[in-house]
């Protein structure tokens, strides 16, 4: 497949989104003009995003709803679950891990881990807080294929070059700081103090 | 001023955490070099980012650490503080307001709205849940200049309508919808779960 680019990846996201919406109210069709309006987009991207994936609806007939939903979530790599393994068990983390979306798209938060001695073997939403010291013994006894990396700053880039040397290759990270990895391992920053900063800077220069 | 992209204004605020780090040890001059590796960028591209607002440093000097996190800060709107509502005071919105990285870097959460019953009055991190019916009467009160929108993706796009009714021209939006708002009204939106799934799409598509 030719690299697509993570915002067409986004935008799949949020057509899933109106089309399951769509599926629910029993709706059959809908056409790329009402992907795009709910996607803040235009018809011709809607129909340059999906042309990646081969084909999808007839020209005039609109989109199959059922048919569409199913093939994004396949594109997407949303028709299996995913184990994901959290870092850090502090206040971000909690409300990740409470996140019921995350559930409901496919990922299991199956293992958390922290450094704090008072959170240690402590009970979080059905899973004890484990050792950060025992993060190699405890993904190999139990592996997952996502971590998310919710640690202060100083300590993100040393646990990715753990998770990566456990050869796990897809990593959110919310700590504000570029991690340095391998090529083959995806990362995705995700920093909602760096986003303000990005609001600032538009309501300074503007 | 040239239109900056949203990824130099990222960068730059990766630049600017580094070379903070770096003024608390006493570091008196870095080099685009280590900047660059710190960034996960080259040194070209660094010199590059910051050729957008005027002259830093000298060449094979490297840059004066402390001027910089001056000019950095005043670039990126952070030399002030911002008033900033949240809207939803569900587990995200909790465990934004209690982050203590937002208040450091001069965004201060002066006000809190919900719509649920059992949630309006109740005392949250030194504020009163306040009615998302009186959305208007309180901002115009004691306005704000930013709005985060940690609501249910169904309620997010009219709370963005009467957002911007109200003059407010940033918005740092964390549910999976892409808002459509007027031009000169700058939007973040952020999801995690959506991150999740360009992780999970890159995991399966390569």
């Amino acid at each position: 497949m030719r690299k697509v680019a993570e915002s067409t990846v986004r935008r799949l996201s949020l057509y899933l989104r109106f089309l399951e919406e769509f599926a629910a109210r029993g709706v059959a069709t809908v056409s790329s003009g009402e992907l795009a309006s709910r996607g803040g987009t235009t018809s011709a991207q809607v129909r340059k995003d999906l042309s990646f994936f081969g084909s999808f609806g007839k020209r005039g007939m609109g989109y199959a709803v059922p048919e569409m939903v199913a093939q994004l979530r396949e594109i997407l790599g949303l028709a299996r679950r995913w184990r994901v393994a959290l870092l850090g068990a502090g206040k971000i983390g909690s409300a990740l891990i409470e996140h019921r979306g995350f559930r409901e798209r496919g990922f299991d938060i199956v293992a958390v881990f922290d450094q704090d001695p008072r959170k240690i073997g402590t009970a979080w939403n059905g899973l004890t807080v484990q050792d950060e010291a025992g993060l190699e013994a405890a993904l190999r006894r139990a592996p997952v294929e996502i971590a998310i990396l919710a640690v202060p700053s100083d300590a993100a880039q040393g646990l990715a070059d753990r998770l990566t040397g456990l050869g796990i290759a897809a990593i959110l990270n919310v700590a504000p700081v570029q991690l340095v990895v391998p090529p083959h391992v995806e990362v995705r920053t995700v920093s909602l103090a760096m986003e303000l900063e990005g609001l600032s800077f538009a309501l300074t220069n503007r």
